[in-house]
């Protein structure tokens, strides 16, 4: 027999599988299609094990930064993701996703519904250092990826140096060298075009 | 400036932006697309962290398990997915995966480069606790996935219901309940017509 709580795990873990086409607005490296969802959050979960030592903060918990990143974007199985740079779609993004987090963690058993629940809102926050951190990989994922896949994923959006400074600055007060790291970068694609002058 | 170490870390971050595109048999469950094995890698990350209390044995650490799981297929960049049931493939599947490793694992700084070879020897070696319950999930993820996918990924392949118990029934050592989970599984696909009849 099958217990209940093993049913609704699986429910959970069958339910995840449409985070896998949820595609984001970068491309994989050799252009083939958009990047989605799952293996961003795979991306990033192994950032947090590689990169664990840059972090500034020493409060910060790598497991507790895995899970967060394993998780941050399963609400966007109903609520889309959302580009960093379309005002208007972040106007009632965390309404949409509020109520995603309730269904879609509401399908596991009431103490990890919970647990998940409350991981994704300190994710969201940003009011831990794990949470910061988990923050500063997921924004420098991408600035990574718009110039290894050739400025393909941005292309169109017509991102300037500045507005992207702007969006990413802040990785600096959680890990001065993955900043250095993100801002060398964000140079490197500006020179070769991917992000449009001033 | 960039650390020496820091620069390391992130050409293999970039490297194993790879992952997303080697494909496996599987389909993605709305079958638009076969998966890849970053997503898979992802799925099986968090089934860990779902799943966690269904490991038989109490050795199991499950940080471990998660990071085993995130890096085991990094090997495939080079190696390639080697489907389960190709015998002639799986034949100098160790020796490419062995290479892949150390080509893959060796961008890493030294410490860590010798920290994930450990590890990705634990996983494909079996002989620990962690190992067999990654082994299990990544066992059981596939076939949860046919019968969610319709039975897409493996259509043409002809695969019995007696040549998936085979490879899968080492799950019940590990963790009965999953194993009475992937079985139910197995039946359901059979039944649907995925599997064929012996």
């Amino acid at each position: 027999m099958i217990s209940h709580r093993l049913s609704e795990q699986m429910n959970f873990l069958i339910e995840v599988e449409k985070l896998k086409a949820v595609y984001r607005q970068n491309m994989v490296y050799d252009n083939s299609r958009h990047e989605n969802s799952a293996e961003h959050s795979w991306h990033l979960a192994l950032m947090a094990v590689v990169l664990s030592g840059e972090a500034a903060e020493p409060e910060v918990d790598i497991a507790r930064v895995i899970e967060m990143v394993l998780i941050h974007d399963i609400v966007e199985i109903d609520a889309g993701d959302t580009f960093l740079y379309d005002a208007e779609g972040n106007l009632d993004k965390d309404e949409r996703e509020r109520r995603a987090a309730e269904r879609i963690f509401g399908l596991l058993p009431r103490d990890q519904r919970d647990r998940f629940l409350a991981l994704w809102r300190e994710f969201d926050e940003r009011e831990t250092a794990s949470a910061r951190f988990a923050a500063a990989l997921d924004n420098m994922q991408p600035v990574v990826n718009h110039f290894v896949s050739d400025g393909c994923g941005i292309r169109g959006h017509e991102l300037t140096v500045g507005q992207v400074v702007a969006k990413k600055a802040f990785i600096g007060e959680i890990s001065p060298s993955l900043w250095e790291y993100t801002r060398e970068t964000i140079d490197k694609s500006a020179r070769a075009g991917f992000y449009a002058a001033e």
